[in-house]
């Protein structure tokens, strides 16, 4: 049992059928639920954002702007202050920002997002006297309510005074005495004592000085996790090292990944990510098209971890040493790009840890590892963890110092691995014992499995997630599956990464190898999520046949490199890496495209266009994305965008730059004609120019 | 400083900038967050419904269904099993009930709601050995696999013998023992072995005995309230017992209520609600017309509670005794009608309080108690109560003795006016007093009031709210309003209780007098919403004069009963009378106007026609109504109801069966002709005849 169980939160576990001794709830005393004194009037109802009530973090990045929205009113007519409190978890300093009320008891404040780490935030409020006071003072009419209403905020002035010193004292002494006076004196207009109760300048000083006692605090504490912007926004491209090679049937290296640097910089990749280069098993190791024979000179799936030489922690000897792959990691970091190491926690049969710590798996009453299988499907080359083990702390500590020993070897990314065939606690403390000494470090989940599972990976600390965007092709389905990622609660926690392939699947779509297909779903990908990714070099060469299982096509490449080396083509210019160096460049210099949140599906008249809007955060970049998701044929359209959700005059005509072209479109009023061919071009990329010039910026028509 | 400050969660107040050193979440040592032991593996998402992560009690009616869902599942393909606790508060006995996967990781199990009262409720899950071995064994095909499961199936079926005892430890010693021998017989025909491994008998005993070590515990133990039908489904009538007498001008008495007792039975309503029959304030009684200056004879308005006979424990001597009062519970009761109260939480200035208790008051610098105000309007006749007061304590005690001493007179319904002008906090704890102590007690809250308030009060206990039905006169407003009141999480606490008109609100709607107006908004009111009143005799004798206010009309009645006597036509047929007979039965034989889930809006292409489909739980009662809005013209339109939707198929005839008129119409197919002139009724209020009969339920037919 763990030394860690003080810090249980609620959760117990019981017997079955328990009779458990119910804390009895039979009050019979005045007392509120909220505050300690059932004076505080004041009702925090709700704190946004918040995932789960806080059992798990909001998500954002350094420098993002983080508004906080609180649900706060009291009974009746009085005003309540707002406070929201904020502070790095594990500090005692915390900073405090009034709230402003905007509409419908809904109070805001917003505050930069400091450097990676945990926050923590919560809302106080307290009935305000003074202000109530104040509010009132202000709509006040009758001469004789007006010199109450005098003597009344008098007092509240006083107590401030009280709770003030030196010169903030004396001048509110002051000013409750002249409000006495006035009020006393008969001959005083009431005009000028109302003026001079609702002196600004020394309101201003009584609000710094409220009286708090009977505040109210919001129940919950509601983490932040606060990342890099990396975790936000990036261009990913992943390539299997051993076909990085130049000789065909040669094993490529650590070495010729770093030839490949270059290439991966200049198409404008944020990230370079490899499939596992650890020894791979020699057990039970698959030949090439995932045939259960292999032949000799077959490489074996990267997935299929440990060997020999090693595990987890260890470098598949043909792709070199680590020094060559500390040097890679340096190269990468020059030209800009990171990267980013795969985590798959599973072993092949001949990894050192079966035998090493044999209570880490599950054994058979035939004195077999039990191996990865979902009968009646096997999996014989794989050998999952145990995560029931008898020896899971063992277990839990070994598998983080393998994350650890990458990041020390220069690697702050991972791509975990099939992270839903993992014990979901394990993943919860793991990544937040990583990133509480390596805040920026970011974890990838390919979480491809079912809904739910997938957000919990997100909520328990995952930086981003594969998605179902692969299998999302219509106008239909894009529209509602990207509407449902940028709607509350998932945006503030749930970061998709777009990939129109993976080694593992090449949707049917692209089967056909139409050119347009690959460019539509790249650039769909890449300006509807802020993080993207491709497995090259075969989607940018178009790779498109896919392996055939029974007579029908399966999701798998044929001829996969997930089992065999493979030679590419690493020109510049080959397929489609044109398109794909402009668009990324388009992603780096407009902040629309950086961030999920701002996209707005656009109508158009046309079930094969598809058409978005996407903002950033404040307001100033704008891109229009139109796709022909038909490859065939030339479509046309009527987009529908208004120019003034875009701060343009109705009747001002505005400029659409296409990115993509350089082509220039003058638009004006609500509807727009769009056509597009996808033998050119299947997609608009527009920024939106807020105003052209007319005569009346021409300098003599002053 | 209330006892009762051990029963405090997580809040706390603190004072400004306060320093305070915040727990440290430094750890290190391998630990999950749901469970004391790593190894647990399942996880509890979610589980609904909720009111703020449990702040809030979910609310249902005894012997309604409540249906629990959770979001359960665990890393791989292991399968979990999942139990729904829910026991009643203060009790040491939990039912456990298991829950069923019905898809997309969500699980459901129901019980009865019980008599009224608190209950909790929350999921344990567990990933089950046995169960996940089954599940996999059924899709096994090779024979080495069958053999080699079916050992690894005994072991688990002998550590469930171990936690067995008597004849169902024996019968599954045995079967293990039989697996295990059928392994080793290579002679044994593995497709016998399977069978047997899958015995269903056997099986369902194992699962009596799962092994629970490390069941995982939702964190929170959610709270459900269970009333009595009453709070989801009444009729409400509200008359003025001062002009319920014969005479005209004669002050009404208690007894002239009596005497109406059978028309409001007749007309079937279940609740008669009187506004206060307190002493009536004599200092700053308003007059007729809410004038500041009142004549002799002048009656004042029945809010302004408390003069020198006494206050909310006293009757208005004009009105007769407590005798009378308890003879009208009670001869109510013999005719169904249950009375409902008024709670004004709010004084006369000549209320005894004032003396009594004055530090109930806020006094202001001039020697005089802050009357009710919303600068620049005055309230000077209603003193409210001051929350802050240093013996909040003592006032909240008297003011739960006022609700528990017409209770002591046989009252169970309180109708609240204006809860939204005193403390929230209080009304937490005064209604859940007094529902601990006479859980079918029923609180209705006059919440007039913004979105998020209106909302908190029935958060906090309200069994019911009034709503803005009253303002929500189009197809859209109609439309938006009732699907919005039908939504998680609103549906789960929030109670609309629709009134088209009040003594306080005279729409504009019916200011113009047409009987369509009146009997569409009764008939909306009364289909749209369980629970619905009306303000009478005004509401079915078309009482629509406004009371001008600066040459503009209010939205108050000229002549108002709130400030004078009124004398009204009690005779059975006046009015809309039999209209309203008529209604009241239909929702008395029909499930599906008794609760608010279950509602769905139809669509009809004319936007003066709104129609809604209603269906009981079980789904055997629907009720199908369509409204025409317009008061002038006959509104045709066609009506979208799928058969199919209805368990009809799609080409069989059905018969609506119009309850209002008994015209009986044949449908059939997706589009049906509506019609309605408003000159004769203006809505359908229709039945669906499930099948209608034809040749082959004839005799001679088979």
């Amino acid at each position: 049992m763990s030394k860690g169980l003080s810090f249980l939160r609620e959760a117990i576990v019981g017997r079955p059928n328990d009779d458990v001794a119910v804390d009895e709830d039979r009050r019979t005393a005045p007392q509120a639920l909220d505050a300690p004194d059932g004076r505080a009037r004041a009702v925090v109802d709700a704190v946004l954002p918040a995932v789960d009530g806080g059992r798990f973090a909001v998500k954002r990045v350094a420098g993002e702007c983080v508004t906080i929205e609180a649900h706060v009113f009291t009974d009746g007519h009085d005003v309540p202050r707002v406070m929201l409190q904020w502070w790095k978890e594990g500090s005692t300093r915390r900073e405090e920002l009034p709230m402003k009320l905007r509409n419908n008891d809904e109070w805001h404040a917003s505050f930069v997002a400091p450097a990676p780490g945990r926050y923590r935030y919560t809302v106080l409020a307290w009935v305000d006297a003074f202000e109530s006071w104040h509010h009132e003072m202000q709509r006040r009419v009758e001469p004789q309510d007006i010199r109450i209403a005098a003597r009344v905020g008098a007092q509240d002035i006083r107590a401030a005074a009280a709770r003030a010193s030196g010169s903030d004292r004396d001048e509110l002494t002051q000013w409750a005495g002249a409000l006495e006076e006035g009020a006393a004196d008969a001959q005083m207009d009431t005009a000028a004592l109302k003026a001079m109760a609702l002196d600004e300048q020394r309101t201003a000083t009584v609000r710094r000085f409220p009286d708090r006692q009977l505040q109210v605090r919001f129940a919950a504490e509601l983490p932040l996790v606060v990342e890099r912007l990396r975790a936000r926004f990036g261009s990913w491209y992943e390539l299997f090292p051993r076909s990085a090679g130049d000789a065909p049937g040669a094993h490529g290296t650590l070495r010729d990944v770093a030839q490949r640097l270059p290439l991966v910089a200049a198409m404008g990749f944020d990230v370079l990510y490899m499939p596992p280069i650890h020894p791979i098993g020699r057990v039970q190791r698959k030949g090439r098209n995932n045939t259960l024979v292999t032949e000799p000179g077959d490489v074996g799936s990267p997935w299929a971890i440990g060997a020999q030489e090693g595990g987890h922690k260890a470098l598949l000897p043909e792709l070199g040493t680590l020094e060559d792959f500390q040097a890679l990691v340096a190269d990468a970091l020059q030209l800009g790009v990171e990267l980013a190491m795969d985590i798959a926690f599973q072993c092949a049969p001949d990894h050192p840890y079966v035998k090493e710590h044999p209570a880490w798996f599950r054994w058979r009453p035939d004195g077999s590892v039990q191996y990865a299988e979902n009968p009646p499907k096997k999996y014989q080359d794989i050998y999952p963890f145990n995560f029931e083990s008898e020896d899971w702390q063992g277990l839990w500590e070994e598998l983080k110092s393998v994350i650890e020993f990458w990041i020390a070897q220069g690697v702050k990314i991972f791509r975990v691995d099939n992270p839903h065939t993992k014990s979901f606690a394990f993943w919860e403390w793991v990544i937040g014992e990583i990133k509480r000494e390596h805040p920026d470090a970011i974890f990838l989940a390919e979480a491809f499995t079912r809904p739910k599972v997938m957000h919990r990976l997100a909520k328990l600390g995952y930086s981003q997630s594969y998605t179902y965007f692969t299998w999302r092709n219509s106008k239909e389905e894009l529209t509602r599956y990207f509407t449902e990622l940028t709607e509350a609660p998932g945006v503030d926690y749930f970061r998709p990464n777009a990939w129109p392939n993976t080694p593992d699947i090449l949707h049917a779509a692209l089967q056909g190898g139409q050119e347009a297909v690959f460019k539509s779903r790249l650039l769909l990908a890449a300006t509807l999520s802020a993080n993207y990714g491709i497995y090259g070099p075969a989607y940018e060469l178009m790779e498109h046949l896919p392996r055939m299982s029974n007579g029908t096509a399966s999701e798998e490449y044929l001829d996969s490199e997930k089992y065999e080396l493979r030679s590419w083509d690493w020109s510049g210019d080959a397929g489609l890496r044109p398109l794909i160096t402009r668009i990324n460049e388009i992603r780096r210099s407009n902040a629309a495209l950086q961030d999920n949140r701002g996209l707005t599906f656009l109508r158009i008249d046309n079930d094969h266009l598809v058409a978005y809007m996407k903002q950033s955060e404040d307001g100033a970049n704008v891109i229009v994305t139109v796709v022909n998701l038909d490859p065939w044929n030339t479509q046309t359209g009527w987009l529908a965008l208004d120019p003034r959700e875009l701060g343009i005059e109705e009747d001002q005509p505005f400029q659409m730059h296409d990115l993509l072209t350089d082509q220039r479109f003058v638009w004006r009023g609500r509807h727009h004609y769009i056509q597009l061919d996808p033998h050119r071009l299947p997609a608009h990329v527009m920024s939106v120019r807020q105003r052209l010039r007319d005569e009346r910026d021409f300098d003599y028509f002053q």
